[in-house]
């Protein structure tokens, strides 16, 4: 069976699915509000594309939604009017229940939750990102398998309390540990040091998470508790007191354990 | 000239450091105060090992102390004692100040410091590892360089302040990191998910950097402005108040800007 899918949204993730679908399933169409996010697909993947929901190609299989939490319920609706009740629709949120759908009066719906953080000017390698897929019914759920395997073998069905759970803790590691960087990086700037000094010991804290868990990898001042040392820090951020603020809470979460 | 290397401690820092000088110049001794630490190094350099400072070879050119920064003092005041005040003395941390030599009665001294977490376990590639050096007369400093040739080419010379800048930075990328991929992993372990989900999204969050800032690679409901998800999110943390503490100050955080 042909996965015939249409893409609404082509920002950073659907950027990425929609180029790999294209090359590895059946991409009919990109929709996006945004022009120029809609032409640039359109040119990467050769499939037409549109700027109007109304203008959405009635006969894929698939629509999938890769927009903003705050727009799935409104689009799902239009979609609905639209008289694609009949249509799987899925969006690809981490933290956005499945019961989202329910109000739009559609039928068939799910999640297809790819698990990383996707930039335009960067290839995913999708092999190895674990896709989350879950839908109001079996069948549908078949389906999402099987557009899943187009991407990777790392696929799992999780409720969602489960999938919430897991984007939380990707908050956790991808958004405030990139927050945490920009904080190295400010401190940085203002000694006029290059960034790059610390891209090596970054790379490592990432690697070393292959072999073995976070917390015996833990070291550092607040670790050791070496309070002489702390005390010369948060002497030093008293120029910058929001990350004064980050340094004495994340110390004493340190200090205190998970 | 050859560098001759005794080593003081033989932590994470010095096993590695050990085992490179073994290999690449030449290491007269090890010294630990614990036992095992010792000859677990000289097992593997094949050097003779000691665990009592007042049996250290007096032979050597360097003494480099890879030791807590707790102990730094100690330790110099210990070997100006016993008669090495002509002989250089280096410490190999990020966070202490040159000065904490002067009151040793040393007269040749200075800082030694790779930009790197080490894990016995792991293999460091040196050659990307930055080494901050610096001493307290120019010929030692000549001397430094050339043993920090013996580990990479990206050699930095930058004073107290800015080195203890340098490492109040990667405290932030290294050590609080690493704390928040604890924190994703025990929320993990309470829905009985693998961490290993989450390494692909570390290693990418990582990787990225390489290519851009982390300001460019912002991305999540904090930086969205997304309060459903915010809320939802502070909501499941109820059953972890350190980690609604850490959510709260790092979403604000981000929402503030640097």
């Amino acid at each position: 069976m042909p996965l015939k899918v249409v893409l609404v949204g082509a920002g950073n993730t659907g950027y990425h699915l929609g180029k790999h679908l294209s090359e590895h399933a059946e991409l009919l169409q990109v929709f996006s509000r945004t022009e120029e996010k809609a032409q640039r697909l359109s040119l990467l993947t050769g499939v037409p594309y549109t700027t109007s929901l109304d203008e959405l190609n009635p006969n894929a299989g698939i629509y999938l939604l890769a927009i903003h939490d705050d727009g799935i319920a409104s689009v799902a609706g239009q979609l609905c009017e639209m008289g694609f009740s009949g249509k799987l629709v899925c969006h690809t949120s981490g933290a956005t229940p499945v019961s989202i759908f329910e109000p739009s009066g559609l039928k068939r719906y799910g999640v297809f939750y790819p698990l990383q953080t996707f930039s335009v000017g960067r290839q995913p390698d999708f092999e190895q990102i674990p896709f989350i897929v879950e839908a109001n019914n079996p069948e549908d759920s078949t389906i999402l398998d099987e557009l899943a395997r187009v991407f990777t073998k790392k696929i799992y069905h999780l409720s969602d309390e489960k999938r919430a759970a897991l984007h939380l803790a990707a908050v956790f590691v991808n958004n405030f540990t990139n927050h945490l960087f920009g904080a190295g990086k400010k401190i940085l700037d203002a000694e006029s040091l290059p960034f790059e000094l610390l891209l090596p010991l970054i790379n490592e804290t990432a690697a070393k998470l292959q072999l073995a868990g976070p917390a015996i990898m833990q070291t550092g001042p607040a670790k050791r508790g070496d309070l002489k040392t702390i005390a010369r820090h948060l002497a030093y951020l008293k120029k910058y007191p929001e990350l004064q603020e980050l340094y004495n809470t994340l110390t004493k979460s340190i200090q205190q354990g998970l």
